[in-house]
C-alpha cells in the first residue's frame, strides 16, 4: 500500500499542482460521461477524485470495481475545479484530485445502513454494527467532542496542580449505595471483589495521604435497572481536595464550566453561577435539578385556598398538605377538556390524585371548580399566579412530595410541549443545603441522601442524633439544563462524627467497623479537612453535544438490558471457568422466565 | 480553619517579611531553650516554624500539645534564619516562620512506622496502612512521577492527532490468552461479562470505524498467579493506528521514548533504537527481552565441540541440541567449586542437567573437563570465547530452549552478582520477527505467541497452513533494561487470513464464528490495514523511577494472593447478593484448604 502524504479533508487551493497520495474509504461514486467521480473519506473529511481515460485507463478500470466503503489508496494531482463544478458546501469543494493510480486495499459488502446520511436507523442495528455506526459523521463528531472535553478538563486540572491517580477496579463490596457488580475470586473461594460505584473511599484515603489535589477520569459501575440516561458502566470526573473548602472548590468548578462552554460551544457562562437551596429548588421547581431555561414556576396558593369552598383544596391544606399551581401563559384557548385529561393522567403517574384547572377569560375564572371560590379568593388567585387574560392555571393538591413530583414533571412536559425551552442556552446552577439523610420507609431507617461520608453543616451538627431529618449537609450539586451534572460535598474527617453518622444510618458499631473500619482508623492518623465533587462525563458530553441519548456519547454502550449487541456480552462460560471460581449457576423459575 | 496563603515547600528568602497562613502536617518537633521548632509538611515540601513566648504565649502553649502527623494551621511571619542555623539541605532552609497563631485541625495517633524515613518497613504493614505509606516522600515522588509520565504520553499522542476513546470494562469472555476475571450478570441468569485483558478487539473495531489514531490509558485484568512483576489489574497505554505501517509506528514510539527519558530522567536516548530479531535475541542473550546494559553474551561452541572427547557435549550436538557458553571475564579466581555448585543448582531450575566449566589460567584451560579437549579444540574455545587469562567459562549443553532459558537466566544473575549493570543507563531496543505461533505440548496445538490477530509476514504467509511454526509475525516488542515494556503488531485485516489463523490455532469454523464472528464480519465492511502497540505503564514507571517493586508504582496495589490488605478485598457477600446473581458458592476440598 502506498503511504498517504495528506489527509483528504485538509486539501484546498494551496495544494493545486501537488502530487498526493490519499488513503481512505469510498463515500460516494458517480459515473458521468466516461469519467468516474469518487468521494474519498478519511478521518479529516472528504475530497473528490476524478478518474478519466486521458489520465489513466488502468486507474479508471479499477475505479469501476469500487463500491461504497471500499478502502482505497489513490495517487493523483490536485487541480482547481472548473467554475461551474465548485461545491461551496464542502471545505475541499474548490479542488479535486486527478486520479493517476488507484489501489483497492480492501473491499466491502454493502453496509446495512448508509454511512453518509444521518437518518433514523434502528438503534439495535446501529449497536450490532457499531463499527459502521461510528463511521457516521455525527458519531465521529461526538467522539471527537468527548475527547476534547476530557482533554480540556484534564488540562484545566493539571494547571490547578491536580494529580491524576488511579484507584482500584477490583475493590470491596460495601453496603449503602446502589447494587454492586461482583467479581468472584479464584484464589479466595467464596470471596468476591466489587467493581467501584465510585472511588469515594480511595479518594478520601488519598487526602489522608496528603496528595491534596486528586482527580481521575474513572470508570464506575452500578448494577441497577437502566433508564435512558443510565449505563451499567459510566465515566466520572472524580475530584477531591484538602484544605480548600466548599467555596473555593465551587469557584474552581465554575471556572472549569466557563472554560468548557467557551471551548466546545463558544458559549459565555456568567459567574458566579446561581445558587438555590434544596428547599427553594423543590419549592419553585418541584425538582432538585431544575431546568431554568424557562419559567412557569410552581406557585403556592395554600394560604389563599385553605378556607375555600372546594373541599379537595381546603382539606388538603388542613391535613398538612399543600396546593400549588402552574400558570400556563396564554394557553387557555389551546387546551380542551380532553387535552387536560391527558395532563391529568400524566400527573397521576407521579402520585397525584387529580389535576384541577381554571381558565382566566377577561378578568374572570372559568371552569368546573370556579364556582367554589368567592370573589376575593378569585382575585387573590389571579394576583398570586400573575394571571392575565388567556392563561391556564393547573393545580395539584396533595402532600408536599407528591405536589413537587407531579407539578415538577408537568412543568417540564409543558416546557417541552410548548417549545418554551431555548436550546441554545447552557443554564448551569448550584443546588446547596441538601438534607443529610432522608427516612426510607421500606428500609425503616434513615439513608444518606448523598453518601454516608458527607459532612453535616456545622450549625446542624447537634441535631444529628436528636433529629437527623432536619440536618442539612455540606453538599452541592451542579445542575445543567435540568440534568444533575455532578454532586459533591465536604466530607467528615473526624472519627467521632463518622461514627455518629453510621449510627444514624442504623449501623451497629460492629457493622460499621467491619465495613468501614479502615476509613475510621485512617481518620485517627491526621486527616485533613477535605471535600470534592464527581461529574458525570457521559451526561456532560451529551448536553454539550446537544444530543439526547446517552448511548450516543459512548463508543461501545450497552442496551437497557445491559447487553452488548456487538460482541454478545454477557455470555455463558465454560464449566471449567465456573469450577475455578468455586461457583455454580442456579437457574430457578425467575431465571427461566428471563433467560 | 484559616485558609492557606502559601504552600510550605516554596517559601524562600523572597518571602521574608510576609505574613503567611500554612496548612499541613507536623513532621518533626524539637523543644529548645523555651522555644518549640516544628517542621510543617504539605504536598510541596516542608518549612520550619518557631514558636516563642515573645511572639505568642498562646501559640506556644498549643504547640506543646502537637505530636507527629497532627494536622495544623499556622499563621506567622517569614524571617531569615540567623547565620548559624541555615540548613542548606532543604529548599526552605534559609528562612523560618515566626508562629503567631496555631490551630490544631486534627490530631493523630502515633503512626505504625515513621513517615519521614525511608527505612525497611514490612510490606504487609505498609499495605495495610497504605494511606500512611503514601505520605512518605519516596512514595509521593513515585506517584508524581507516574502522573508526569502519563501526562507526557497523553500530550505526545495528542500532538500526533491521536484520540483517547474509552472501551468497555464489562465485555465478553473469549478463549485464548490468560484467564479472565468474570462478572456475573443479574439480568441474564447464567451469563457473565469478562473484564478485559486488553481492549484488543475494540481497538481494532475502532480502526474499522475510521478513527485512524486511537489511544487509551486503560485498566486491564488477568486472573493469573502473580509474580513480583504482575498485578491482577494493571494499566496499559493502548495504541492503534490505521494506514501507518510498522516502520512509522515504531519511529513514533521511539520519539515518545526519547521524550519520556529526557523529561523524567534527563537521559538522552539515541535513535533509531537497536533492533534484534527474535532469533538473534534468543541466540545472543537467551531471552526475547535482553538486558543489553552489559555484555557476557551467549556464545555458541557447538561446532567446536561436536567431535570432542567430552561425551556430554558431543552427544548433545549430535542429537540436535547445542552447547553454549558464557565467558565470565576475570572471575576464574573468584569462583570456587562450591560457588560453581551454587550456579549449577541455579541453572537446573531452568531445566539444565548441569553446568560445565573451565578456567583459563595463562594460556591453558583448567578444570575437570579440560582433559577432554585436544590442543586445537582448546585454542578454538579460547578464541571463540575471546578468552583471556583469568576468565571463567560456563557451559550448558542441552536443547536449544533449555540452553537459552538456563544460560539467559544465568547471564542476568551474574550480571547482577558481579555488578556489571550500569543502573544509570536506559537501554531501549526492539525485538522483531517473532514466530507467529508456537506449539503448546500440553494443549497439543499451536498457540499464538502474541495473539490470534497478529499479521504474518508477507513472505511467510504461504507457510501458514503447511508449516505454521516457521511463520514469522509482523510483531515487535519494545524492551527496556531487560523488561518487556510492550508488544505490538500489525493486525490481520482480511477475513480469509483471519479464518486461516483460527484454523491454525485449532478452532473449528463454528467455534471461530461463535467467539470472534463479529470481528470477522467487521473485516468485510472495509477494514483498513492497521496495527498498534500496548505499553505497560506500571512497568515503565517502575523502571523510570529506578524502583524494583511494581507495587510501589501503584497507589493501592494487591498482594501476591490478589488481596487488598487495606480494605480486605475480596470479601464474602450476602446471600441476597448471590441469589440476585443466580449463583451458589461451592466450597469443596480444595476450597477448604485455601479459605
Amino acid at each position: 500500500m502506498a503511504e498517504r502524504t495528506h489527509h483528504c479533508g485538509i486539501l484546498n487551493e494551496q495544494h493545486v499542482g501537488e502530487e498526493v497520495i490519499l488513503n481512505g474509504w469510498m463515500q460516494k461514486r458517480r459515473d458521468l460521461g466516461g469519467l468516474i467521480f469518487i468521494d474519498l473519506r478519511d478521518r479529516s473529511g472528504q475530497v473528490q477524485v476524478v478518474f478519466s481515460p486521458e489520465v489513466s485507463k488502468e486507474a479508471l478500470d479499477i475505479a469501476e470495481r469500487v463500491r461504497s466503503e471500499f478502502v482505497l489508496s489513490v495517487k493523483g494531482t490536485i487541480v482547481s475545479r472548473s467554475e461551474g463544478t465548485v461545491n461551496e458546501n464542502v471545505p475541499t469543494g474548490k479542488i479535486e484530485v486527478l486520479g493517476k493510480e488507484l489501489q483497492i486495499i480492501n473491499s466491502a459488502k454493502t453496509p446495512p445502513f448508509s454511512i453518509s446520511e444521518d437518518n433514523d436507523i434502528n438503534e439495535d442495528v446501529r449497536l450490532k454494527y457499531r463499527y459502521l455506526d461510528l463511521r457516521r459523521p455525527a458519531m465521529q463528531d461526538t467522539m471527537k467532542l468527548r475527547y476534547r472535553i476530557t482533554k480540556t478538563i484534564r488540562d484545566f486540572l493539571d494547571a490547578q496542580e491536580f494529580m491524576e491517580i488511579e484507584t482500584p477496579m477490583l475493590t470491596k463490596s460495601t453496603p449503602e449505595g446502589a447494587r454492586d457488580y461482583l467479581v468472584p475470586s479464584r484464589v479466595h473461594p467464596g470471596h468476591f471483589y466489587a467493581l467501584p460505584q465510585s472511588p469515594q473511599l480511595f479518594k478520601q484515603l488519598l487526602m489522608v495521604s496528603g496528595f491534596e489535589r486528586y482527580f481521575q477520569v474513572v470508570r464506575c459501575f452500578r448494577d441497577e435497572d437502566l433508564r435512558a440516561d443510565r449505563q451499567p458502566e459510566f465515566t466520572q470526573i472524580d475530584i477531591e481536595t484538602s484544605f480548600l473548602g466548599q467555596e473555593k472548590l465551587m469557584a474552581m468548578m465554575e471556572e472549569l464550566m466557563v472554560q468548557l462552554a467557551q471551548e466546545v460551544r463558544s458559549f459565555s457562562v456568567q459567574t458566579p453561577l446561581p445558587r438555590l437551596t434544596y428547599a427553594e429548588a423543590m419549592d419553585r421547581y418541584g425538582s432538585d435539578k431544575p431546568d431554568t431555561r424557562f419559567g412557569m414556576e410552581l406557585l403556592n396558593v395554600s394560604e389563599l385556598v385553605k378556607s375555600c369552598g372546594f373541599k379537595v383544596f381546603a382539606s388538603t391544606v388542613e391535613g398538612g398538605g399543600e396546593v400549588k399551581a402552574l400558570n400556563v401563559k396564554g394557553q387557555a384557548a389551546n387546551y380542551s377538556r380532553k387535552d387536560i385529561d391527558v395532563l391529568t393522567d400524566f400527573v397521576k403517574r407521579y402520585g397525584a390524585k387529580g389535576l384541577a384547572w381554571l381558565k382566566l377569560e377577561e378578568n374572570e375564572l372559568k371552569g368546573p371548580i370556579a364556582k367554589f371560590f368567592n370573589e376575593e379568593e378569585q382575585q387573590g388567585l389571579i394576583q398570586a399566579l400573575e394571571g392575565e387574560a388567556g392563561d391556564l392555571f393547573l393545580f395539584v393538591a396533595d402532600s408536599k412530595q407528591v405536589v413537587a413530583d407531579s407539578l415538577g414533571a408537568l412543568r417540564l412536559k409543558l416546557g417541552k410541549d410548548l417549545n418554551l425551552i431555548d436550546e441554545s442556552q447552557l443554564n448551569f446552577l448550584w443546588v446547596v443545603d441538601f438534607p443529610l439523610v432522608e427516612f426510607d420507609e421500606d428500609a425503616d431507617r434513615y439513608v444518606a441522601l448523598h453518601h454516608p461520608f458527607t459532612m453535616p453543616k456545622d450549625e446542624d451538627l447537634e441535631l444529628l442524633e436528636s433529629n437527623p431529618g432536619e440536618v442539612r449537609a455540606k453538599a452541592y450539586d451542579l445542575v445543567l439544563n435540568g440534568y444533575e451534572l455532578g454532586g459533591g460535598s465536604q466530607r467528615i474527617y473526624q472519627r467521632d462524627i463518622q461514627e455518629k453518622m453510621f449510627k444514624t444510618l442504623g449501623f451497629t458499631e460492629e457493622a460499621a467497623k467491619k465495613e468501614f473500619g479502615f476509613l475510621m482508623d485512617a481518620f485517627e492518623y491526621g486527616t485533613p479537612p477535605h471535600g470534592g465533587i464527581a461529574l458525570g462525563l457521559d451526561r456532560l458530553v451529551m448536553i454539550l453535544a446537544g444530543r439526547n441519548n446517552l448511548r450516543d456519547t459512548i463508543a461501545f454502550p450497552k442496551t437497557a438490558s445491559a447487553s452488548d449487541l456487538l460482541t454478545n456480552a454477557p455470555s455463558t462460560v465454560s464449566e471449567k471457568q465456573l469450577n475455578e471460581l468455586h461457583l455454580a449457576v442456579k437457574l430457578g423459575e425467575e431465571a427461566g422466565q428471563k433467560a
